[in-house]
């Protein structure tokens, strides 16, 4: 056990410095002494997870709170099991390092028929698939590891996007020195003309306007200017929406919050306040088929106002380079110099959009949104699975303070259990709450037991509806494929958590679940499972609508006699 | 519900022809139309699976049966979750085709930001990805698709590598015609000259040999050579051996079999027999790290006939283009010519290596292998996890007929799981026995569900030993991250299989194994899991030797000082 400092220690550091106090994956023979460096660092943390690809939707749920998040697999059949998380989280751009332990320098030069390699002598195959779904990747040697560690992260900050780090097992012991400084941040690119040439448009085209309004989503999350955001608001008392995938930038509990804007599949008065409004505001909004009611949006470009990562437009006219924070800064003055625009009626999304329901109602898709919606509470971490239960809890707003985290573009079913479980471990003062379908669950349920064995004492609702309902409203409604394994729910936590204690109900009623619920906040020091059944082709509205549309854009040609 | 005959029936059609009765998968939105296909094909069945990485190792498990597999999953988050199965398959040339359904073509020419892509407006990422991984890809289109289906098949067949083809969803229901014939055959390629010029230098040698041996492996199964190999073994009566890669090419019952060839790890009869005869012939060969002792093989060149997949060589000499079987034929005539050799000393592995051990012995490593083998009958299925069960199992014969399944090169922990269910719906005759660790199971575990739900009887031993041994034994033995979550293995066919009978015991002794495996021979009708306890430290003789030399390799920079 060395005591010298090496390559190991210095990335251990760097991730470390940047947030990180969690690695997640699972250990092979290539990542087994880099292993002993992470046990003996004071300040980060081995997660071992049940396998691979779990292990990289764990990091990528911990880089969307903590702002870095690592990942550490063995060469080729480990890290090629976490190769969907990666291209998620390139996707959904999550600044996750994916760390590979390889075969050493010798046995690679020697061109070896090694476990784990293809049998080929061609040590490059992984890295090159992986390039396609990361922003930076190295292969590190003795020589530029540090330097190369460095450009990594500096590129995975920068494009908020996953890196790629190859580690042959021999470099472990390598000796290196400690970081001279904090990794150098990236340079701010705003120019100063261009910022102020847009303060002029966008100041022209508020200081006209009656009303106004804004639309957010996920980019402003992803750039940091939460604060920003929510200082124009407030400065302008605008009324706002924001995408599906961007609800954790603004406060639903905010007075001037409307609703979510799904372009022609939103609800009648957020579609009002967003497309009829004199200026609209965008701020790091991008439409996916998903989020955007297929990309049934109707904004008028002489009206918006659009402030993206790297630029900004007003009116169909672009300025640049601006970074988003500066341009919402800008239009922060310009609103407050301007004073606030007129309050709106209250059209919000009530906080239960359902009738009160009565105890013996049988839960369905409305029914249960509306009860679980209830018992959010303030600060809650809530992670929904793409599928009904994203949709259904899109009619309902949060509470102040939810940190919401979804992910509809890539929709990798079965995402959300492992990536509760990073995001979790990420914010530990949160309450954690995971709703996710049955269908879903069955991909990643192995999770379910580093849940327990990491006592992150989460609230897991496994929506029952005997298979794939999203693909039954696509397409196939009564087809056997998607039928799924029956699997008795309530069962798992014992059988994945031998020898501690966990809680589980399956309901069907209304009733049944508020008392189910009320039972888990009785017993906050274990995880709970509540399995909650309801009618196989019940789907929320939303998600009827999106799906429609998605079997429409499957056969397009089909249709046109192709 | 079209009744014309689509591209779709025309990839199933080729598919059945050449053996599938089974498709493995997970539906998505963009594979649903063909999988309407599926569920009307008379002669191919959907098997759902819980997960794309275990519905493609189970492909790969049915193609090693088959000697053809199909796989179908939905673009991006489906194929990527499934290609460390193809990785797999591409490593130990198992002729996997994998069909995956992509956005229409309509989307992808507007470059949308449509969900399960990276939202970048490049649909050809994926497919790039995968090109590593097989030996022939293609997009199908309305005008080139049953033209590239062959094609793909066809090297599918030719390499015995896995195939890909992305079939855009729209893409369905484009009429086609029935195939005009079966699909055309490899040319041989066999030289007639060369083939005669082999003959001559291998009858040389063989002529003067006193007594000769033979090393078979895996590559013999793969180019379906086993009949040429066996009418040779018999015609010269000669001692034989193969890598524990290639067990399953020989019957280990036949009396000229001595065991299993690992290199300077091989027991000292089997090395002496394979090492000191006159001549060797080596029938399709692969020394991998793991099946030759960490590369300790020894073997004299000069007496060497290496019958490989396309070229021979006599002595060093190169002779080629040769195909494998048609050298093994040849050298069939020379021995039938020449007369059997010596019979030699019966010296082989026995049946049970170990002492007869006692029902109240505590269960080891040692004794626990003895019970397995004792309780294998002739023609089971036999599939063995790489690590313990793997190398356990190589200390034992087998009885005549078993068809034995492991994955020494590309050693992916978990793959054997989904494998069985592949394996087993393919030889239905045969009884599935699977032995695993506790900690690769943990990867791969809710494909349980999936071999209940398909009716798979199978026994399933899971070795418990408290996380990953094969990993200790080459680092950190008593290290946390080799630790795993405490599972109840007995809980888990119950909770995946509702509504199921299924038998579940845990036993620690001999004499409860034995019992638990009795009863099991009882309930043929149900799935049996037997969680076997054994002491966490405990490594068979040949692991712990190739777990050394695995450490050594991955730190040899290091010791070197650099």
């Amino acid at each position: 056990m060395s005591p010298i400092y090496t390559v190991v220690d210095y990335l251990l550091d760097r991730l470390s410095w940047l947030g990180a106090d969690r690695i997640f994956g699972v250990p092979g023979d290539f990542t087994l002494a880099m292993l002993d460096h992470i046990e003996r660092n004071p300040r980060i943390e081995w997660v071992g997870c049940a396998n691979e690809l779990g292990a990289g939707y764990a990091a990528d749920g911990y880089a969307r709170v903590r702002g870095i998040g690592a990942l550490c697999t063995t060469f080729g059949v480990g890290e090629l099991s976490a190769i969907n998380a990666i291209a998620g989280s390139y996707a959904e751009h999550v600044p996750v390092v994916h760390i590979v332990g390889a075969p050493s320098g010798a046995a690679q030069a020697a061109h070896a028929r090694t476990h784990h390699s293809l049998g080929t002598g061609d040590f490059g195959v992984f890295a090159r698939m992986t390039q396609e779904v990361v922003c930076a990747h190295a292969t590190l040697d003795a020589n530029n590891a540090c330097a190369e560690i460095d450009r990594v992260l500096h590129s995975v900050l920068a494009h908020r996007r996953p890196g790629y780090l190859l580690l042959p097992a021999d470099l472990t012991e390598v000796q290196a020195s400690r970081p001279a400084g904090p990794l150098a941040g990236a340079a701010r690119m705003t120019d100063a003309r261009a910022l102020s040439r847009f303060a002029d448009a966008a100041g022209g085209l508020l200081d006209k306007a009656s009303t106004a309004a804004l639309l957010a989503d996920v980019l402003v999350h992803r750039l940091g200017a939460e604060d920003r955001l929510h200082a124009l608001i407030d400065a302008g008392n605008i009324p706002h929406a924001t995408l599906l995938w961007g609800r954790r930038v603004v406060n639903e509990a905010h007075p001037a919050y409307v609703g979510i804007y799904n372009g022609a599949a939103s609800a009648p008065s957020v579609r009002e306040a967003i497309e009829e409004s004199d200026v609209l505001i965008q701020a790091g909004v991008r439409f996916t088929d998903l989020t955007s009611g297929f990309f049934t949006q109707h904004l008028r470009v002489e009206r918006l106002i659009d402030v993206g990562p790297h630029s900004s437009s007003v009116a169909g006219e672009a300025y640049g380079p601006i970074e988003l924070a500066d341009a919402l800064d800008v239009l922060r003055t310009i609103c407050a110099r301007r004073g606030p625009f007129a309050a709106r009626e209250a059209r919000h999304v009530p906080a239960c959009a359902a009738p009160e329901a009565a105890g013996h109602d049988p839960l369905s898709q409305e029914t249960l949104w509306s009860v679980v919606s209830e018992s959010l509470r303030p600060g809650d971490l809530v992670i929904a699975e793409q599928g009904t239960s994203f949709y259904g809890l899109g009619a309902h707003r949060f509470p102040e303070n939810v940190l919401f985290i979804g992910q509809p573009l890539w929709a990798s079913i079965g995402y959300t259990l492992p990536a509760l479980l990073g995001a979790a471990l990420a914010a530990p003062q949160r309450r954690p709450v995971l709703v996710i379908g049955d269908g879903s669950a069955q991909l990643t349920i192995a999770e379910l037991g580093t849940l327990i064995r990491q006592h992150v004492n989460a609230l897991v609702l496994v929506i029952n509806n005997g298979g794939y309902t999203v693909e039954r409203a696509i397409h196939g409604p009564e087809a056997a494929y998607n039928d799924i394994a029956h699997w008795d729910w309530t069962a798992l936590p014992g059988a994945l958590g031998k020898g501690r204690d966990s809680f589980s109900a399956r309901v069907s009623t209304v009733g049944q679940l508020r008392n189910a619920l009320r039972d888990a906040d009785r017993l906050p020091d274990r995880l709970t499972l509540i399995e909650a059944v309801v009618p196989q082709l019940d789907v929320p509205p939303l998600l009827r609508e999106l799906a429609r549309a998605a079997g429409v854009a499957n056969q397009v040609a089909a249709r046109q006699g192709r």
